[in-house]
């Protein structure tokens, strides 16, 4: 996925600059973060580490799903992303390292890898089992600092992903709900509400289900309890402050916001809900 | 601005250490802040990219404004400010890079970039305008990452500003309250108020209005309903912990605190409300 | 302290990648810990900065000073700690730095440096009188940004320790909690409160009192009127979703959690709370 025409593709090149990004549930009042970034620098100096999200709701395996594959493709080449969303730490789950076309993906098998390596497209997935890369004492509690940190240090120094453990063949996959067409409607759910009250829709703009949706298409759209009125817009600005409007977002999923406001306010919304977008003759 | 005896004032140098900020009302619960630095390293993998904040009131360019020129002047000459709060993000409003005295910013013509450019003075204005400078594809909701990342890092590359677009003669500045000297009362507004409660006035204390307030000098500052009476003091701990004074903030501004308390709790007040400091027998 | 058996412990090695951490209590929506960053770029411009935390409570001398203590010991030697938890800025307690045996640490001499500066053991002490390593004005209200933060760029470039003014022979102590062990009961105090709601007690697991908590021990936990029966674990999974158990955390405290739940709200517990764990039958 070229982002840009002079985007820097080169792996080798990117060597010299290594970026390891981190995406955890931690939270930024305590220092389990900042105990990451000092394992990896031990390790690897020159590493760039380039936060994603530590204040995202605890265990939240979909939500931080969702960040890492919204975000992932706008990296460069040989970004090795650590994820430690991980409500399974001290148990038997696995520990994985997944090589895509573009990137490397770091942390807990239950999920929270799959939507990013999906996107990209998956090469090689390996266990992590060798404990020459793993700090002397792993604790039961901060897989995050003792395993997941170091791996990635050590892959930013340019071991092959095949040194850490043996190749598997599966990980564990994130279902999201499915998109129908029916009547009419499109019936979806809601995969994400950002910081502005912003709706992201799982419905992708081009959807296979039916024609596009022309802008300026009236539409109802129902949340629970809520249906209200408006259209497929371009720009926040085409309709009054105060008013909702359906916007193709900057990932193709359809979203619903208020101009100047909270759709999430609006409707009272949340992650998870099922969302309904009527569009009168329509050819679904 | 000469900062420190040995501060780093030479671009050339700087060239080999490009620093790019970012300041954004997106939060930290999204990964739209990851976005923007995953597109500068992909231009330009040896920028250092620098945190001013993200946790500040949505759309909010006054406040803004007031942060970057708080903190840009503390940067190495060359470095580049990217700032996007941008309300009308998607609409007709211009796109533009200020290269400044010292700095050069980058980001919506809203006002947001004007009080730090003005303090250091503008160089050369110029509206973004080259689509080869851009990501393929612009979305209309999200410009921060499609359009003013790869711009500052092409400029963090080394580019000119004028390569960006067309020179042009005016920015959008933002209006702050005059402050007014009568009958011995100084009138001025509430700038900013900080995490720690202090009130940040927009009244300078080398004020052209009158000569200087002495510390020692018993005052009474009134904000809406409050009045209270206090000191200007040169340190927190002048006054019994619990108690307000007046300061001479980190910036020059007349700054009232509590010690180890919140003047805004105090006084209950608001960014934008119209203080009062009256100075008995003061020579306005 | 060997993190890893690859560690950098090469001093010479880390001056080519010069790291300063920041704790504060700033906050994030503010522009206090950016002017530190850039004040920190204008002297030497390769130091690599790191956030520990800057959402802490304000003022919170032993909050911070435990934060430091907990992850300073995984960054790479050589690594400078600067630490602006101040309430008496302004006023005439010291300016310090700590050289440790591992790291540097350069703060206010009010105990917020003590804890880590203990666990690796001190070398030399200095305080910070030289100013020629200052701003040029230095405020009554933000000396992190006027003397902390250039002297601890200076340390990054290399400048040893005694340039920057007197040896002193003591620092300011934190007192904690002494752990008393009495009746089969170990009686300590809550150090800290996570942001998963993990209870981190003050007493170790290897504690001088008595002989180890086997594994799966029955124990009683008391926190002011809640107690509650669990057993010593050694991950979180070992009991049912939202049941309480009692684990040694990563630092090799006991910790009281909730499997997927909160500690600190099943016991309504908080910081400095005093608390009883009775282990029947026990060796005391």
């Amino acid at each position: 996925m070229d982002i840009t025409n002079n985007v820097v593709e080169n792996e080798a090149l990117n060597r010299n600059h290594p970026i390891i990004t981190l995406l955890t549930d931690f939270g930024s009042k305590d220092a389990y973060v900042s105990a990451l970034k000092g394992v990896i620098l031990s390790i690897c100096p020159e590493t760039k580490i380039i936060d994603i999200a530590h204040d995202i709701p605890k265990y939240d395996i979909k939500y931080g799903a969702f960040l890492l594959s919204q975000t992932a493709p706008y990296f460069p080449v040989g970004t090795i992303h650590l994820v430690v969303i991980d409500p399974g730490v001290g148990t038997t789950r696995r520990r994985i390292i997944v090589k895509g076309k573009r990137n490397m993906y770091v942390g807990p098998d239950n999920g929270v890898l799959s939507l990013a390596a999906e996107k990209e497209g998956s090469i090689k997935m390996v266990e992590i089992k060798k404990k020459q890369f793993m700090l002397q004492i792993v604790s039961k509690t901060f897989e995050g600092r003792d395993v997941f940190a170091p791996v990635s240090a050590y892959l930013a120094k340019g071991y092959e992903i095949d040194a850490f453990g043996p190749i598997i063949k599966n990980i564990v996959k994130l279902a999201l709900a499915n998109v129908e067409s029916r009547n009419g409607k499109l019936v979806g759910e809601i995969l994400y509400i950002d910081g502005f009250g912003n709706i992201i829709t799982n419905i992708v703009s081009k959807s296979i289900h039916c024609s596009e949706i022309p802008v300026g298409a009236p539409l109802t759209v129902s949340i629970g309890e809520q249906s209200k009125k408006m259209r497929l817009c371009s720009a926040y600005e085409a309709v009054l402050v105060g008013q909702p409007l359906m916007i193709i977002g900057s990932s193709d999923f359809y979203e619903i916001s208020v101009n100047k406001g909270s759709a999430k306010a609006l409707f009272q919304a949340n992650i998870g809900d099922v969302i309904e977008i009527s569009v009168p003759k329509r050819t679904c």
